[in-house]
């Protein structure tokens, strides 16, 4: 029997170059090696956008054509949205006896993003609780793997706790304790240079973009500051364009004569950033075409999604039922 | 169309006189005037016995006859487990954009309940989102009135905003603002004089108590510790023999006589709590007697429970799809 493994997408955006590289080329070898759920988390994507609806609603189809430009395999992948396996919520209702708020309160990324919305003076509750609710996604379809970040490593071991203590207090192994899967993590700076990728920082590269969008882009990647003129020595070190021709150009001889050349005040900015785009379209012209299909096919994806999530519900529901037996609060009609 | 009420209980033991007076009589005259909704908060209770189910499973059907007893009409009264309608904990979900933690970390009568459970420095997160999940309980069956005391008018203050706030933002009614329905307060001293009757403090009497433990724990109750002899004039005001007499003794003539004599040295609490046992048996056996019915049958009636808990289901199912409409996270298939 193969693992599980869950990933997933809150629904705020469509996807970019970022995303590609840190997680969606990753799940498209994953669908062959385990059983793969992919969830879309509206419910989550509402807890700092609930005045915002739309964004969440129409990012929810917009991911669904990212995820079938880059390959995920409707048949192989089971892509689900959190809202239609409601089961979640009542997991999440049994797992919060076991994990105290001062616990949560002391969670490092939730102090950030707390901080970052200015939620210090008044932290939404839906906000708060969703470290938990997340475990809930996880135990939901009793997941074997959760291919995260080392820095979410903490967010599984919380999790891992809590189905350890459900299944220590009712005496039965009842819930999976999840493990992180640790890929090597690809870190995509923005075309800005920040060092993330992200759309209200207006410096991202979509899946979505059109040839003419991405040659725009790439023609505004921030390079080397200190390089005023062509001939001047460059830098190559953490200058975005080559750390993007290291991501995206597969012909090795080129980078390399491109960066010494650089370095050396040899090239312009202009031929970098044209072979950049050529090796980028190379790669983002398939995927750009299967987007189109995507788009074309978009209301039989979110039809699958429906379906995978009645899947996911009722293997929530078993568990769900499982935990009630343990608890004592199973009852059947006479 | 009748309004429809909502009331409940956590099942954590056996209902006592303190139910009865303060709750119980009340609603067996609601059940006739409203649509009425009884909830047996089992999902609740656990919250502060996850480790101890048995009890909480138990009481249910301890529960379930003492409503029998009293005269709850199953018929005209709706009365479901909290745990067969889980639609609750997604209106939840739902609800939580809506309260800030600082919000509920205000709330006095929780801060009470943390102090006394010593809950302080690690306060499970099932316990500390129960006000809130009281509040999806409510708009489950979209309850126009409740029945509270009025210690608890802001919990359902607490709610309505929460309504409010709902409906606002996303710019339709969907959820009913529940008005709270005072109704006179009876407080019901335990039987040593502490102001609160309970299980934990060894001093109630209960609905289910027989003829022979009545008669005990009225001979035991604690009256004026300054009277010694029964020639030295006592206090009535405040005793708890005389508060009961005044709750279940109908014979006014009898009880102002004693009340007399008992100032002036000329009764023994003998014949005061022979008198008051009489009184109080002629209420509770009729009482006791539905309960011995209801023993035989507490299969029948957890399975109505059963029953009523799958009418609310459909109720909060419908209004759980209404929300997520508004939300924009209803899909309905192609």
């Amino acid at each position: 029997m193969k693992k599980r493994v869950l990933t997933g997408d809150r629904p705020t955006g469509k996807l970019h170059i970022g995303h590609l590289k840190g997680s969606l080329l990753n799940r498209v070898k994953l669908q062959d090696e385990y059983e793969q759920f992919i969830l879309i988390a509206n419910i989550q994507g509402l807890t700092d956008n609930y005045n915002n609806p739309d964004k969440i609603r129409n990012s929810i189809e917009e991911l669904l054509c990212d995820y079938y430009a880059v390959g995920i395999d409707f048949d192989k992948s089971t892509v689900y949205i959190q809202s239609e396996a409601p089961e979640v919520h009542e997991i999440f209702i049994y797992l919060s006896n076991f994990v105290s708020i001062q616990k949560i309160l002391h969670n490092p990324t939730l102090k950030t993003e707390i901080e970052q919305k200015n939620f210090e003076k008044s932290t939404p509750l839906g906000f708060f609780i969703y470290p938990i609710h997340q475990a809930a996604d996880i135990l939901l379809v009793n997941a074997d793997l959760v291919p995260v970040g080392r820095d979410q490593a903490p967010m599984i071991e919380d999790c891992r706790e809590i189905a350890r203590k459900f299944n220590q207090t009712y005496g039965k192994k009842i819930l999976n304790e999840p493990q992180p899967l640790f890929g090597v993590t690809v870190n995509v700076p923005g075309i800005d240079g920040n060092a993330k990728m992200g759309k209200s920082l207006n410096n991202a590269i979509y899946l979505a973009d059109s040839e003419k969008e991405l040659r725009e882009k790439v023609f505004r990647i921030k390079t080397d500051p200190n390089r005023i003129h062509a001939t001047d020595p460059g830098t190559v070190e953490g200058n975005v364009v080559f750390i993007y021709h290291d991501l995206f150009n597969p012909n090795l001889d080129e980078v390399n004569d491109l960066k010494e050349r650089y370095k050396k005040g040899k090239v312009g900015d202009v031929e970098v950033k044209q072979k950049l785009f050529e090796a980028m379209n190379n790669v983002l012209t398939p995927i750009r075409e299967r987007r189109q299909e995507a788009e074309k096919i978009k209301k039989q994806l979110l039809e699958r999604a429906i379906e995978g999530s009645r899947k996911v519900s009722k293997i929530g529901r078993e568990i769900a039922d499982q935990m009630k037996e343990v608890m004592q609060m199973k009852f059947s009609r006479i």
